[in-house]
């Protein structure tokens, strides 16, 4: 058994991807990138990049209350595989299916969180479908274009390597946490939660970063997701106050949840984590700023396997991320089980 | 009050479309085509053609059990909107939202359907993404070039230009027929509903037709949308054993249905209507064997507005497209009362 297969969520997707053709000229096999990356006959030195993501969990689970939100992340969250892969965006197209009966109010709130997510990033919305379902469920698809000489996979990852993030982390579990908790909305509110895709930085990491992928199921699963793809590991270096967002780390304060959960759990935000060769670490640290990026120095590409957090004030703890990411499949629809159940295996670990 | 606000669906669509900003370079408005068009700086000569449709609401209405027909139209619904622009297929992505408790035999179905749909017109699936939802909701997005200059979308249409169908129509609500008045399967059973998107005959109109849509919500109401964009009518004649798909047609005298609620029916197939200008008709009509068409003559465009049927033995029938399509909305999810109300409409203008 691979261990990529470990992962109950990688096994869900292979029931689907295994029985598919694969395209001749596609550049990356199933998992393996943010976005599919494809030839085109017309433009030989580029990619078309292509990406397709649905918001319907995270508003069942009631995640988003705020129509914004939901229209918001729909948007981004297809763009930030672009991000990922270094695309352009050329623009989006959304497919809608809210109850017949949603009021105006609903409809313009979605439709001002995709508007303003476009705006903010410079792309635009170029059509969609529209439907009348008893549950609401947004699908984007993003495209772009890459360089082929600049596109980048989840692949090609060699120890030694250094691992960054475009930005601190933590928001995502930060709502999440606060809802499935049933905590006071004041402690993470939702108009908080405005991830952006990291379009300018996964440009600007063209030519720098040899692998990338984003964070949208958490930084955690990210980065197992990146070990198995590549037979590798992580050590990760767990300076909370760098590594999290301001919000996700007052949560913690103020909760007293250990800060590991916000980078542990399911619901991320679109930074990017990447992949600098060892020697390369220091000139890009030099051209970083002038080309618009603030990297945050997650940790290194181990010859092992697994992911180890480094804690203060220097306690290394072997984290197992098959039992974290496969809590989401074996709890169910039951959320206050799966935050129950993580923060069990954390205090197993001594994470507290 | 335009012409287009008189249907309820396009209002409903405007709610969404009129927010959005349009993006620089897209060669169609909101309605304008049924493949969003966009310019690609490095092919200058291409368009990109861009489209996503989910099924979900046939799924609700159980006009699909065999989850082979749920994948094989989520695939075939987005590729013929790329037929109708004319646009060659690069590939598709799908995102499957299915109960977490499904069985391995539905996904496989589901994912049979889909690859089997891609095999048959030469394409592939791209990628994709998967999520567990109460309901099912199928989205796929097709992408694919078309040069520019061969671009069409669903304007152009002039008093005298001849509109004509690829093939025969009606499959998809003999289909419907038989499940919303629950008529024994083997009328017309499910798995002779596999529509297929017109793309070779869409690339084949190229240079031949000057406008296009397909037939996927039924003929007349992809008539009257066409009529309703370019301020023009339709006269059609109505030569049933013509028109009708054999299947359709069985439906109709086995059961005493009136042939014309095959074609105003809102589940259709995914046959193109195209415009061909009256003075090349003649040429076309020469070429269309040698390059694989076999077209078939719906009727002549008008500068009225509305939509004439002759029937046979040739008596003139104006009808209220809008009161049909509108019957949708209205009839909410009745089905049963929708099939009924449109029985009546058609009675109430003498068409039984």
């Amino acid at each position: 058994m691979s261990r990529m297969d470990d992962i109950l969520e990688n096994v869900a997707i292979d029931a689907w991807a295994d029985g598919f053709t694969r395209a001749p000229g596609q550049a990356n096999a199933p998992h393996e990138s943010d976005a599919e990356l494809g030839e085109l006959a017309q433009a030989p030195e580029q990619y078309l990049a292509i990406t397709i993501d649905t918001v319907a969990e995270e508003i069942a689970a009631g995640l988003y209350r705020d129509p914004f939100t939901m229209g918001w992340v729909t948007v981004m969250a297809t763009l930030s595989d672009l991000a990922a892969v270094g695309a352009d965006p050329l623009g989006v197209v959304v497919s809608t299916s809210v109850p017949q009966e949603s009021d105006a109010a609903f409809i313009d709130g979605v439709r001002r969180g995709m508007e303003e997510a476009c705006r903010s990033v410079g792309t635009f919305i170029l059509g969609g479908d529209v439907n009348a379902t008893p549950e609401v469920s947004l699908t984007g698809c993003a495209i772009g274009t890459v360089p082929r000489s600049a596109a980048r996979t989840r692949l090609g990852i060699r120890p030694g390597d250094a691992v960054f993030l475009t930005g601190p982390a933590g928001q995502g579990n930060a709502l999440g946490l606060v809802r499935l908790a049933g905590l006071p909305d004041d402690l993470f509110p939702e108009e908080r939660y405005r991830p952006s895709a990291r379009l300018a930085e996964g440009r600007a990491l063209r030519g720098h970063a040899t692998a990338s992928m984003d964070t949208s199921d958490g930084v955690l699963t990210t980065l197992d997701q990146l070990a198995r793809l590549n037979g590798r590991g992580f050590v990760v270096g767990c300076d909370w106050p760098v590594l999290l967002a301001r919000g996700a780390l007052g949560v913690c304060e103020r909760t007293g949840t250990p800060p590991w959960m916000m980078l542990a759990g399911p619901h991320g935000e679109f930074e990017l984590a990447f992949i600098v060769p060892a020697s390369a670490v220091e000139p890009f640290l030099n051209e970083a700023p002038g080309i618009g990026l603030n990297p945050i120095r997650l940790g290194t590409v181990t010859d092992g396997e697994g992911i180890t957090l480094v804690v203060p004030p220097g306690r290394r703890v072997d984290i197992d991320m098959a039992s974290v990411r496969n809590l989401l499949v074996t709890a169910g629809s039951d959320l206050a089980r799966y935050l129950d159940e993580l923060g069990k295996l954390g205090r197993s670990w001594g994470l507290e």
